[in-house]
């Protein structure tokens, strides 16, 4: 089923505003959810819609509640989420460290008490947008071991790297897990093995059965104890720069994870080298891989839903419709 | 064989000195390999000494050149690396990154035209040692084929983020393949099979066979497509940012890798919280882990050597005592 972006956007704003939501946050809000579907991760948009409006009903996001700035200290600048809607936070934390870099020519927004931000890769793109390389990351509950335990302890803490191109922003947007429970599920249903381990079973052994993983509670960190040492690095520094919660803080239980730290660092390239030599040197760089760079399916993908619909779960999007109709 | 901290840093103080380094440069280069090797990195350490020379000897590496600074704007700042000698070179750009923090709270170096910085973690431990959160990462000679090509294409681009505590600095040190050509040999000469899956063997079949992967120059990327990802991300940022090579660009043959880029960003997180707090928030997050934190080895193995003499390779000794002696 696909359905447009117009009529996307538009039954998530109408849903929105029923939350109590301002006009101008929650037509926001809803091209983030958008924008994230249209962009083929549905996964981080329109399919957590529902648990973004359950988490608002049951008053562990408050949607009235605005982001405020702290403290600011040179380029780096302290925010308190309050505890309001994720994605809006961190669209402007992103865009005061975007400012913060016009200044100093690099900025840092670290957001405490916040809740998740959907989608991360949106503020990798809304920062290439704006000419700017970002480096920018969430912790989580914790739903992953540490390397050598076996009950999760770390986050899956995404990290998204961007930087822009006239000819495509470079955006990269990934979790310190190798798959996410939801792609294990995916994979389960589909009857498909996963294409690399990705977790032990419940006797200890790296496997490609997502079932198998699922059972254990043991999926893989990226790169086994790499991945582990990154994600206890970036859940370190968030806590410590916004004086926010760690991962060890934060509620185990999806639907009552809230208060998590986020860490925005935009650095302003236009300084430093023109629009015109970024891009060449990007393109030489991308050009030599020989395979797809980081976001590449992402503009692709974006295209071909804009010409000929959105994908949507049904389930989901017969879900915003009727928040919508309730209006 | 074990060597006492202060026969290891002499020793390699008088060979630099044969190179035409001056005085205070070869002494801090002797320390850093001396320190590398002291805490259980002795292939970044005295292992990668008898290369070092080597490179000097045929001119890919120039002892006499001192990094310069291009340019400063706001809290970022170009560097021109000189194709001096590399741990000198990026010991004086996180030098330079600190000092900009500390007066806009974050500071960012980008380095070009610069040689191998030896161990990376070097200038995490000596950020930390000063209070600041480090982020920073070299570019490399190709060196891993990108998830979905065969041949290499990417650098294993080595990335350090470290966080000053008191009770001992959480520094990780983690290139992105899973193991190093170094790791590989040394798990094949004990006649081990690798933990995990180390990369493809000539079928294209994951293997944990080390002397598999050697043959079918195809290491794993961590993670799989998302290191391959990340690697991307490291190399366009430091080119962009330094201005500087491009992994395409740098020669694929170890012993003539030169002008190489990196990027230096420091955090003055004392501004945020004092470094009670730090260590506090810190403390919390590794006693929850039940595992070792990254840089919890290090620190370890640092007091034992420094006790007990410092292991080092036969060969990479007398290398460097013949050095000493030709003064």
């Amino acid at each position: 089923m696909r359905v447009s972006y117009q009529e996307l956007s538009e039954t998530l704003r109408r849903a929105l505003l029923t939350t109590g939501l301002e006009p101008d946050r929650a037509a926001l809000c809803a091209r983030l959810i958008a924008d994230s579907t249209c962009d083929g991760v549905p996964s981080h948009g329109l399919n957590l819609f529902p648990r973004l409006m359950t988490m608002i009903r049951t008053g562990v996001v408050d949607a009235a509640a605005r982001a405020a700035r702290v403290s600011v200290s040179g380029a780096v600048e302290r925010w308190d989420g309050r505890g309001g809607v994720g994605a809006l936070n961190a669209y402007e934390a992103m865009d005061a460290a975007i400012e913060r870099s016009r200044e100093h020519r690099i900025g840092c927004v670290a957001l405490a008490n916040t809740n998740h931000w959907m989608r991360g890769g949106t503020y990798g793109w809304q920062a290439a947008g704006r000419g700017a390389i970002a480096i920018c990351w969430t912790n989580t509950l914790p739903n992953l071991p540490p390397w050598g335990a076996d009950a999760p302890r770390i986050g899956n803490n995404p990290l998204v790297i961007a930087v822009p191109r006239a000819s495509g922003h470079v955006v990269l947007d990934m979790a310190m897990s190798q798959f996410s429970y939801g792609a294990l599920a995916a994979y389960r249903s589909r009857g498909e093995p996963l294409p690399v381990p990705g977790g032990f079973d419940s006797t200890g052994q790296l496997t490609r059965d997502p079932a198998a993983i699922e059972a254990s509670g043991r999926p893989l960190p990226i790169g086994f104890w790499k991945g582990s040492g990154l994600s206890i690095m970036l859940d370190t520094i968030a806590a410590v720069l916004s004086g926010g919660r760690a991962t060890h803080q934060i509620a185990a239980r999806p639907e009552e994870e809230t208060g998590v730290s986020q860490v925005f660092v935009a650095i302003d390239v236009a300084s430093l080298a023109d629009r015109d030599e970024v891009t060449r040197v990007a393109d030489a760089i991308l050009a030599d891989l020989h395979v797809r760079y980081p976001g590449q399916r992402t503009v692709e993908t974006r295209a071909r839903n804009l010409a000929e619909g959105i994908p949507v779960d049904p389930s989901a999007w017969q879900f915003a419709r009727t928040c919508a109709a309730a209006q």
